[in-house]
């Protein structure tokens, strides 16, 4: 029997009692032990919860506890969860998360702390809700060297475009949506500004590249500038817009971003709608495989934290080689380097003049013709290969020119 | 230094010998320790690979090497390598195989031999080449309750279908070209009839039920029937056409085909194209996970093989849980009482008659309106959910009647 402590009674929390209960006998036919959770810990009141006799609201049950193995954090944030993790691992317990904002940024910490106290650290419920696709890297494409890494990380953000595209709402409408449905919060900012996308794409590139990516220095851009007149036009090149994290590895650098896309329809991450996520993992063996499900919701973020914690049932000893190391160089391209095609929007009160401008500032473009009402004063081309920092100085040209009113909107174009 | 065999050097044999040599490094980083090929056993000639010195053709060289400690087995077929697997299983040396034929025939047998020496018989490459499916189904989703897997599990099939789909091909110029480029074999009998695409749904039930389930028991059809008119109805519906393998589970009991079915294209299994395969998972936490890449080819499939090669070296200790059992009570359900949706295609002679006989045959049917050549005297539709022994019935009846010439097209409707 190994029990378990689960920290934080919330949506996940209360999903992980839930499933270890449901499928008590084929989990533990799995792990080859009864798994059991022993103990709650949460400061509120839960009287009504069939699980009341578990909860406390003192972690000393939990932390003096010598006979609880097992340690899921399911708080968030990185104030109580981070002193309640070191504090497990340092008693020799093996943590399982799905706080993607602590992992994100004390990674490197607490994974080495759970290798130096021959314990695990998990987070496979971090990214991708029930998707796996942590424990995959790390083993199943381990005999690659992986290149790349493309997703769809955020549900919210993308049941919002989904709507935005197929039902023809524009954005205030398509968020006020989302959060009557229950999949934005009332404060979306981390999800609609990309936060939430940026540290899913970090901790998968970490992983993927054998080196912390600190999500800090992540190019990151939300969706709330993007209109139907963006969908719009993709629609009339073949492709629909996705918020996009994506890194890549070249010549030893990093390069890493998080922002609006342009993806050709024939993409698989081009069908993926309302809130699942698709994680595209690129290898120089397996070339590309995709992984897609539920990005979020109780039961399937739970899903993946049980399977973490039959994962350390099975195997306790940490041999310490998933630690992050953190590269003392640079090890982050710098993203005015990277060259990607660009849509880009303008509104214009003189077409021909603004259209020479286009075809003097940038070599060959392609035009994307528009049958809307606005098409007149509007002028919008996808761009060749331009590396980012010369973009910006071209982008800088046009809005300085007299016949150009506004660049209304610079979106990348997903290379496959 | 973990000395690996590999027996057989064809084309996933040599692959697997180039990404341990290729990938050295990282491999060595993840496994945390060195692995080397130390021998190749194969009794052609090849005198100027650069792996000559690996090679031998006597196999007491492999087996009677107590250095070796794993085995890879890329012979296919369940002869000599059936004998080989044993031989390295009894010697207490791991194997790792892509030889989906015979872990589908002889897998109980041979994961009870593995435990009984205390080593692995690990088989990730055997479906759906280099997508990480196995690992998956028997780790990451341990959580759930698996009630139903659907996947395009043959890439041939799906590179013919893919043809015939989007360049308006017939059946034999699209298996012609697939012949061509090497995507389909001299005699295609094995892909066109759905026999590997059977194997492959058995050992991924086999996982996901935790028990056996024999490939001789599964109702298998394969594409040699299909033809444009059907494809274009199908379109007609918002639907492709896919060669499905498929499973679920429900009172304790097992039902499995492998046929042509009509996927609507919403369905993330819809966009599945050319040579790639999906497997799409259903678990009672998780909700549907697809797992999506290349199904075959060298280097996808070696990726694989060698991403189990680094598991044994990590975990070598056999716990003894993945052994499948022999069900000795029938654990198939009788395939007469699966209820589908069925799509028909009958050649008529007498469309008003022939349409009030389908009026009082089935119950409300769905008509597919056609503009080809041929409309007048096709007629199709799509039933409601028959058992597909009463559908059997419903069609003799049909065959029967004087005003139908042809049942030409009998076809699954796969429902989400």
């Amino acid at each position: 029997m190994i029990f378990v402590a689960v920290l934080g009674y919330g949506v996940v929390g209360s999903g992980v009692v839930e499933v270890i209960k449901k499928n008590r006998l084929s989990i533990s036919q799995r792990a080859g032990e009864e798994i059991c959770v022993k103990k709650i810990l949460d400061i509120r009141d839960f009287a009504d919860s069939p699980d009341r006799e578990l909860l406390t609201k003192n972690s000393d049950d939990v932390f003096n506890d010598d006979s609880i193995k097992v340690v899921v954090e399911t708080i968030g944030g990185v104030g109580i969860a981070y002193k309640f993790t070191k504090m497990a691992l340092s008693k020799g317990k093996h943590v399982i998360t799905s706080n993607k904002e602590l992992v994100a940024t004390h990674g490197p910490e607490l994974l080495k702390m759970a290798a130096d106290n021959n314990v695990h650290y998990h987070f496979e419920a971090s990214v991708g809700g029930g998707i796996p696709i942590i424990r995959p890297l790390n083993n199943c494409l381990a005999a690659n060297e992986i290149n790349g890494i493309t997703g769809i990380l955020n549900g919210t953000t993308n049941y919002i475009l989904t709507q935005m595209n197929r039902h023809g709402k524009d954005f205030d409408s398509a968020l006020k949506e989302a959060q009557a449905n229950g999949y934005a919060e009332a404060d979306p900012t981390a999800d609609i500004e990309g936060h939430d996308a940026c540290r899913k794409i970090a901790i998968l590139s970490s992983i993927a590249y054998n080196e912390y990516v600190d999500y800090r220095k992540i190019v990151t851009e939300g969706i709330t500038k993007l209109t139907l007149a963006d969908m719009h036009y993709a629609e009339m090149c073949g492709s629909v817009i996705k918020l996009v994290g994506r890194s890549v590895k070249a010549d030893g650098k990093i390069y890493a971003s998080v922002g609006p896309a342009l993806i050709n329809k024939s993409h698989p991450l081009a069908n993926v709608e309302d809130v699942f996520n698709a994680i595209v993992v690129r290898g120089d063996a397996i070339g590309d495989a995709m992984f897609y499900g539920r990005g979020a919701g109780k039961l399937p973020t739970a899903s993946a934290v049980v399977a973490d914690v039959i994962d350390v049932v099975k195997h306790s000893e940490n041999s310490g080689k998933n630690v992050w190391t953190i590269n003392t160089e640079e090890n982050m391209m710098d993203p005015d380097v990277m060259e990607t095609r660009f849509y880009i929007r303008l509104k214009v009160n003189n077409r021909d003049g603004a259209e020479e401008l286009v075809k003097s500032t940038f070599r060959s473009v392609e035009w994307i013709p528009s049958e809307i009402k606005a098409a007149k004063e509007e002028l919008v081309f996808i761009s060749e290969k331009e590396a980012e920092g010369m973009l910006k100085k071209k982008v800088k040209e046009l809005i300085g020119n007299p016949y150009i009113n506004e660049v209304a909107g610079i979106i990348r174009v997903l290379e496959d």
